[in-house]
């Protein structure tokens, strides 16, 4: 793996342009404003990430009428001031035992609609919705669900050092041996490689060796890798809080025909998905492409989920490459093209790849070789 | 650290049961029903969690008008019908590209009230609101805030082995060195001994040194711990499922007199709080036991947080030891008791235990030495 200069720092003034983008595309969109809790929009807009997720309300609001001002409880907020965008919030804490829904409404126009952030637990939305009875809500990612899909350069530029951590950890592995071997100690391998690539979370490590493969979601059990098992492997987690997501199906010695043919399909699919990837194409025509090859080859049934997913600062995310997505693609958004077929009873194979929209096309992050390997 | 027997699993009949109590609860609680979605309480109705909680709409449903039922993406239904508790739940699964909320309004009350669980997105509480105009939903924790909060035999066990495993921790790490080194080595070092305890997950590890400490939730940075630092040390996991928070805080070489006098009004109020604890009590009781001695020394201002939390599949649960809240105690209840005093610029106290309800008072799980603790 080619040693990669750290990204630099996101600065205080990315996250004012953000929430002020963020402020921007909620009103145009007729909305009064967007309130945001923990998770990756709250990361994205302010730097911020709790230690953990609570029943405790914090919350940022970005209303036009004050300046963006995130509410926390007051023991953590020593940690608001010490963050990154922490110079340009206004922060107001609330203390256990008083009323923070309270506190929200005295900020929030009265019958407002606002955005909220998907993620944001129900006890406070409903605490939301009893404290001003007249406000709306829609989910943020309904309504802006593309406010994060446009990446800029800096975090590109973290995407694809996360893809190069992941093909190297795919490189690494299939030089080790497979057969005899149990699928979560294959899992905690590439685990273990992500983070020496210099991932700083890990969030998945699917291994599907032979029948378990059949399951998209499958991550790791105690079954015995066998010669002549097909095995997935799909992993990714973060780098520099940006993700990675790659998957390959390796052959454990020769292949079947069975497996070869279904593993060329599949590839095809992939191959023919990618090419059709263009600013304007609508996402679901992505989906479309790949769905028609495994259709076209008899296995339509046996591709039991959408074609792919957006990726940024987490690692499922808008645009989604599904049927009714008619969301156009743009330079700089970035998904993953993953079709696959699915043998209950047999096996499965799937093939990954993070792609890049381009100014005239896509642009794969992820360049290992998607020929069946054999394993030992 | 006396080695201890695993726990008996829990069996479809545990689950049974504890879906059953539940309806039942909410029907009695004028509801027509509970609405689940991944998280603890999934995990604690039903022994299921998803590999990753994500947009796609996972939901257990509590109604009388069917068996328990848990609606679930196509590609996740193997995984669920491989669960301990699937053999008593119906499973209903709903394909990407498809409305998964209408299939909801399919299987709910048109008109009914239900109890949804805390953590479930606002985007999937936001989907059901608008598939079903007419229905309305309260917070899990808010109408039925105790569903979880009495254990069972098998449960006390496993938190009892949880606080045995942080014990040892505490122990082991007293022992070694704090001057000279940084602060998220010692919670490097924490994290280690949790897992080599036993734990499963380490949830946080807090390493307050100097000024450090009078933040309530810094968790562990930078600074290099130095003599005469008071250093509190806050930390917990899951082991077998169930949860473990303890906190003491020590003294790097001899302590300040201050520190002497702080760390034992702190330890009074500690005291007297889990001397208050007896069924019948109400859960604000205990909190104003350990702020009336604190308060008393002339440090109300400075005991910035409630007194404590319950503990149980998660590590912050109902019931909250907190002003206002008159929930009687119950026998089987565990909860943190967790006073503490934080000056800012100087440093922090806080001393806490998980206690259990007896019959006829309290018991603590954590049983380290609470005395103030010279380390070097």
């Amino acid at each position: 793996m080619t040693a990669h200069a750290p990204p630099k720092p996101f600065t205080a003034g990315d996250y004012t342009t953000r929430m002020a983008r963020a402020l921007g595309q909620a009103l145009h969109g007729g909305l009064d404003g967007m309130i945001v809790a923990p998770g990756p929009d709250l990361v994205w807009l302010t730097g911020y990430e709790p230690t953990a997720v609570t029943e405790r309300l914090t919350l940022l609001i970005l209303t036009p009428r004050l300046r963006p001002t995130l509410l926390v409880p007051t023991l953590e907020r020593p940690d608001v001031e010490a963050v990154t965008g922490g110079g340009g919030l206004g922060i107001v804490d609330w203390a256990d035992g008083t009323d923070p829904y309270h506190l929200v409404s005295e900020l929030l126009k009265p019958d407002g609609q606002f955005a909220v952030s998907d993620s944001a637990w129900s006890v406070h939305l409903l605490g939301l919705q009893a404290a001003m009875p007249q406000t709306r809500y829609v989910a943020l990612s309904r309504r802006l669900p593309m406010l994060r899909a446009v990446k800029d350069a800096n975090e590109l530029y973290r995407l694809s050092i996360a893809a190069v951590a992941a093909d190297a950890t795919y490189d690494e592995i299939v030089g080790w041996r497979f057969a005899g071997r149990r699928e979560h100690e294959i899992a905690t391998d590439l685990a273990r490689l992500l983070r020496e690539f210099g991932h700083e979370q890990v969030d998945f490590t699917v291994v599907g060796s032979g029948p378990n493969g059949a399951d998209p979601h499958h991550e790791a059990g105690y079954r015995m890798i066998q010669p002549g098992d097909a095995v997935v492997l799909d992993f990714g987690g973060l780098m520099f809080g940006y993700g990675s997501d790659t998957t390959r199906t390796v052959s454990v010695g020769e292949p079947s025909l069975d497996l070869v043919r279904v593993h060329d399909i599949v590839r095809t699919a992939q191959q023919a998905a990618f090419e059709a990837v263009r600013p304007g194409v609508p996402c679901e025509e992505i989906d479309r492409v790949a769905r028609a090859v495994i259709t076209d080859a008899g296995y339509g049934e046996r591709f039991i989920h959408r074609t792919g997913h957006g990726i940024g600062v987490t690692t499922h995310e808008p645009p989604y490459l599904v049927h009714g997505e008619d969301q156009p693609l743009e330079a700089g958004m970035c998904f993953s093209i993953e079709p696959g077929i699915y043998l209950p009873g047999r096996f499965g194979v799937r093939i990954e790849d993070i792609v890049t929209v381009t100014g005239s096309g896509g642009e794969r992050l992820n360049n290992t070789a998607r020929d069946l390997r054999v394993v030992g």
